[in-house]
């Protein structure tokens, strides 16, 4: 079981709909669209590619992170550390 | 002519490898792998996106942006304020 | 007690060095300095910024956040609600 | 002359608002205010930062890098290029 299987279907969505933005964007390059018409569809994919990551840290902390604080003691601590890295790479990202 | 001819074959090889991580993220959902390695490959395909856009914006400004200005009047002023306000999307997304 | 007690000094350093960036970027203006080593000088700022972010939420997950959800309950789903919306404005912002 | 001539008032002004809420934070700290309050501030500190540099960036644009490209040669690259890789530090930062 993981933190997101309750949500595994809106995720799987979102992620289907963010390949056919890709997808889209591959078209507008092809067809030589206009530079800041991609660029606005390039934030479109961006943004909805974060909704995906934020949805899966909220299972994660709500799921994961929650039973190992529960417990406590140095895997607690660890599951914090781990959580708080990948929040920092998706700001940083 | 488009500000990104050049770089049309670089830009669809790019895009073509973000959308081989967005399926290889649906993937990660289905198999239920664990959420911390599939948010690590949320962000390596931001960040591809990011350097889609980065490389799309370098090619207006070179090109688009570029000729615009050198002609100068409410033409050019409207060009940079077009760039910028991408820009700003792409620093807030 | 708050979850970021033990790292308060750290916390305060960061910030003053942050405050003296934002002077610093003052005086660069007043004294025409070129735009690019401002807008270095504000992604420096920026990242500073994200770090002590970043920090406080370590320390809100660790303490905070994991004291609600080892009581379980609505109050525990309420935290985790509230530490990703947090987590979400700073990824946005 | 520097690009942002026009808007020195204006940057010095959010600079100094910047100023003051990173004081503010240093401040919430010290009276050890709640976590997720100060994180809505430092994003809001953080898109305050942002907003400066988006501005530099245009009257750069509209300027240095206008003035560059209308000349051509080596140097309009030159510029381009140093103002896509300042956009890249923010977009990353």
């Amino acid at each position: 079981m993981v933190g997101y299987s309750d949500h595994k279907q809106d995720q799987l969505r979102r992620l289907r709909r963010v390949e056919g933005q890709v997808r889209g964007l591959q078209r507008m390059i092809e067809d030589e669209k206009y530079c800041i018409d991609i660029l606005t569809q390039v934030s479109a994919a961006t943004s909805a590619l974060q909704s995906v990551a934020i949805s899966l840290l909220e299972d994660h902390l709500a799921h994961c992170v929650a039973e190992a604080t529960a417990k406590g003691g140095p895997e607690a601590q660890a599951k914090v550390k781990e959580a708080s890295d990948a929040i920092a790479r998706l700001v940083r990202s």
